[in-house]
């Protein structure tokens, strides 16, 4: 019975759920058959999702009730030329987004970098982390509790790691409030971006726990993690990669290429990036970062709703002697090349153009890769920005003096 | 000359320069021949990245340097049942996303609020808002700037209407730090989400500030707005949408459906969402309203850098004597029905499905409802996980008792 | 019986309890019998303790359960000018402290500034807040009592202002999570720092509230007031005084004065104070301006638990063509002239130093007088550790020069 | 030549600077020429501030330019029960304050947390910090001094502790932020507070580092250290004691002695606490722990301006079956029983009630007893405001029904 229509016809009449259908039917025709059912529920016309051009089969792990594909234009940026610890030379990066000027600001600012030499980037720090929160009789015994977890991380460590073949248990960190134990346990998962490896070798870790000490799992995520929050934690320790781009560039090129000068950049820096977001109360210090990331993410098949934490990014410009420097430093920056959406039809083609599909050699090399091309990216965007806020100003004060 | 090969060729010659294609070809023959360039720049295939299937052209505003489209996997939630300020009964809702198991976990939480007779939900605040900083020359000078501000409003939103037939600026409000004046422009942008409306507005109105004070404009944005950066000034007094859903189980619900005890709910809430954020310094007191406020956003056109904002969300369970009641709040939702993304082909079908296509009448009630919905949907992908998160635990525990 | 050893024994005999010795004698003998009481409780000596100055009976307000006075040594800085909103001219300000070197450090701040022709200072903005919590049914109700709430601010006012003979409401704003609302009130409250008149006027507004809507009052303080605790709110919307001062100084002077220059004292300021603080998720972007507020707030009778919001301040320094401009901006200055420990002996001679004594005229002149000597000489200690910190760097830097 | 009024003439006259009486006269004199020339200059009597009881000698590592002394009132609460990590049985403890019901209040919950069997306490974590802040080249230098930093930590901790007999260092931590690195380092500075002993252990690392590698010191303290701001960084990781303290009291002793119920005062708790900190944008989840943290450093020779970070404290209550669970932890209380104020004259005997004074055995645990006493002191606070607030609700609760 692999007729769309009757299929829809049948969750219609409620004989079947929308998430059954997969029983009934390969996925292609599921999806077909739910997009009918929507279209009859909603009097609507879903044609153009259903023209997706990847399969739906592959899907199945990133997807349930499926009724198709969301469309997104892609450009493409570059090349940009980069230092970086594990990344040498040109890359092209493609860009998804909906957002117009994005993409030419972003390639502005990778084309002024190559002009001045390219930008220097690196890998700061690593780990994908879980924390789990534990409920405890007192805090006598939260101090007990934390106590033998310092104490006993090889333990952890051995449990942790029996569940993947990969990752790697790095640290794990008691937090206590009352009560309730906290403990953020941090993985070198390689080149994926780990969330899953962490949450189910943590799984595995907290039974330790609970079977060595007094401590009761209360939930396996209790927000030390942090995921898809904003949070302090993330934005001073790091989640996933932390990771920097640089660049200087000359007086000469500064003018020619952003129409002002290097103070005007700087002063623009201070004012809206620190000063400015020092008054918003924010975690952020940039003028636009989550705009590069979120493209990129997109793009290559990251988690988006990740875009959260990679927003965590300090910029920084300094008037030099010669010329501007300017540098992006985001905290935690969540990137994987193997896992999640990077199997995906158009998001693999997209991670083969940046030249980081699958597993690196050395294991993290690529994701390590994945995460200064994005930096860099990234610190172009700030840059032509940054230009463009100040330029505006000038032209705007020189327009007054015509006056 | 329209043969994307020789186009192709004709860039990679330095004859042009990839952005300058749009000039020399449709846009479908120049983002083919982006295409080609880049293939034979990075030795990939881009040929599913090539099978769009929206029109090139339509999508000129949404994207520069264009060689195809990025395809997400879409499904679908629902119905779920809402008593709204805008919107009022079923609604279903597509989300794009690639993490497994969220539309299923997002789908159960919508199931078990219909079953409950439906979640209430309310735009409570609405406003976008655009912080210019000034600079000048010394405290004297700022608290004058502020006061003429606060007493020429009207002067303001007369320049900053003037530039929009929609938009109506509702607040003014200066903050100084030191020599630097930030003026945060609030609108109601109706039914667009408005970023660009309040820019350009803004813009119209600096120059009545920078005419009638002494104070100079140093950047259109000073971070007080704030975009796509993690800030308490949004989470405190909301931009775009602060909107809240909630609902209220019966416990018999709760334990049909959830497999887990509203108690258990409320004590995972309080100790992940609640203490557990206060501890890792979070602005989001939530499980992952971020999945849910991504997958929503990039399947209906909505601005993907603008989940950081839609992550400032506050979850709050208590367990009431005849039931479990669950509320989500999210300060600063930024979404629109008109502009952007939304004009392109899947995501102009999806927001049909929403039956929130266009402007709204009266205007705003279509981004009125869609913020109601999105926000129902996120408190069902809240409940949902907390409830996994507290019966795994439960099991464990029942587990633990066998032994 | 007014022997207070006979008192003590009382006490120790359980016949009396400590706190009940006020009901049996005079608040001088009623000391001294705790002050018997606890050195045999704890085998301690109490003499110093018991040496205080100050009327007993005067210090009622303001304690329980006396023992004595503890006394800290107070120093005095300036004199200090000021070009401000309520000051004109040369202050000195005593300071309390235990931190060697703080008022030595603070002064050579004033006299710098002195020699630069004084600071400028200005209060920004001016109200005490309290925030009472209410619980509603759902949002709809949340959404109602909101919308009640703006439409009837005139009522409330009345209500607030009847148990008032000088502040005034100037503004109620709603918060809404889930079925939570806060209402945060704010006042003027002149010359008081304010904090029980805003208290005791919300509590009568809060009757009308639960009077004429459905919502339930759970606390007076919500914490969105916020009050001795560190919070966005604060930072970004002022509590208290918001106040500023800066000044300019030319390269000669700070040569001069510092042993350092503008450049390097503007370095430190941008890596340390700015980039440090964003860095580790701060609300205070300052070197050390609470200790200043501290050691004014101890000498003059202020509360110095109100040190907390009197840290939420900015530092800025930017290098001029001709000099070093610096600015300190502090959001949440909560000072008052009359009220609180203004009354105490010591306290209220230091007060009557700045000259300071009681309501000013226009009433608040003397809180906005007040907020601006200690801004000043904030600003002051700012520069001056600076400058300390870019010397030494300087410093080392020519030793190692020399080597 | 050592007459106070012809002292004071001749600043007045300009032949000597205040700061400069102290070479000549004794310490008393000093103060004395001080007082009457600022007398004289203000046209003030400053009678009360010269009659304090401790000896100007005793005061001079603590002050310059003294003039004499500030008396506040103190008053005693407890005794406290507790079952303390290094405090076991019944402690006073003074508290210095000039708010009205602070001591009652606070007494209130010591008497109900002797009655419910008393509290139990632990010190969690226990690390001074300071974090020079440094410059180098560009991203790929920070990353390699970041690196040497990681490998060199015993070449650090042999510079540092050849400054301090006592003082260890247990951790240095590298924070990246383009161009600037910044280096946490903490001790383990046993009974001392150690701010100081941590400034001079540090620079002398500084000098390690900077001999070693590129980096060039910018200033000895970056903000990531952070003393005196309210920093995110000091409420994640500590600075000082962590410490907590809770308590569990039996249903009918909570009516018993507050009036109210345990859920009453648990619903007040997380609204209050829980939920309006977290929407006001808060690093300080509790109602008023700084009030008491604030009396406490006052009475006992602590650095007041520190109540900053005190305020890091998070308060949770729950309802359990029999009764109510209550918990305070204060992520970063600075205290030391040497060193700073501890040996003015009414801070030494105020040392002596807790029973704390000088060096403990082993090092540190006087001061961990300290912190232990304060922590427990702020929960009886937190219970008894809590309290009173659900309580006040409850009894206009009643009111209403008696209409």
């Amino acid at each position: 019975m692999t007729d769309p229509s009757d299929l829809a016809r049948r969750v219609r009449e409620g004989e079947l759920r929308l998430h059954e259908l997969d029983d009934h039917a390969d996925p292609e025709t599921a999806a077909t058959a739910r997009r009918l059912f929507v279209e009859g529920e909603t009097d609507t016309d879903l044609d153009t999702v259903g023209e997706y051009a990847f399969d739906a089969a592959t899907a199945e792990p990133n997807i349930e009730n499926m009724i198709g594909g969301t469309q997104v234009p892609v450009g493409v940026v570059g090349p940009v030329e980069i230092d970086g610890g594990a990344v040498d030379g040109e890359r092209y990066l493609p860009l998804a987004t909906t957002e117009g000027a994005l993409i030419a600001s972003v390639n502005r600012g990778c084309s002024a970098i190559r002009a001045a030499g390219g930008a220097t980037a690196r890998v700061l720090k690593n780990g994908m982390t879980r924390a789990p929160v534990f409920t405890v009789e007192d805090v006598g015994e939260a101090a007990t509790v934390a106590a033998w977890v310092r104490e006993n991380t090889d333990a952890l460590a051995a449990a942790a790691e029996s569940t993947t073949s990969h990752g790697e248990l790095t640290d794990v960190t008691p937090y206590v409030v009352g009560d309730s134990v906290f403990l953020r346990f941090t993985y070198d998962t390689k080149d994926a971006m780990g969330m899953n490896m962490a949450t189910i070798a943590t799984e595995e870790a907290c039974g330790v726990v609970e079977a060595e000490t007094p401590a009761s799992l209360v939930a396996l995520s209790g927000n030390l993690c942090t995921d898809k929050k904003p949070a302090a934690i993330n934005a001073v320790e790091g989640r996933g990669r932390t990771v920097a781009a640089d660049v200087f560039i000359p007086h000469d090129l500064v003018e020619e290429r952003f129409k002002t000068t290097a103070d005007a950049i700087a002063e623009a820096n201070t004012r809206k990036n620190l000063v400015g977001s020092a008054k918003a109360g924010s975690l952020g210090f940039n003028a636009h970062a989550a705009n590069t990331v979120a493209a990129a993410f997109l793009a290559l098949g990251q988690d988006i709703a990740q875009v959260v934490e990679g927003s965590n990014a300090i910029t920084t410009v300094e008037e030099r002697e010669d010329g501007l420097y300017a540098s992006l430093t985001i905290a935690s920056l969540e990137v994987g090349t193997v896992g999640g959406g990077t199997g995906l039809a158009t998001q693999a083609e997209a991670l083969e153009v940046v030249g980081v599909t699958g597993g690196g050699d050395p294991a993290g090399s690529n994701a390590d890769a994945l995460a200064e091309v994005i930096a860099t990216a990234a610190l172009a965007g700030e840059l032509s920005l940054l230009a463009a806020l100040a330029s505006r100003h000038l032209s705007s004060a020189h327009e007054e003096l015509g006056r």
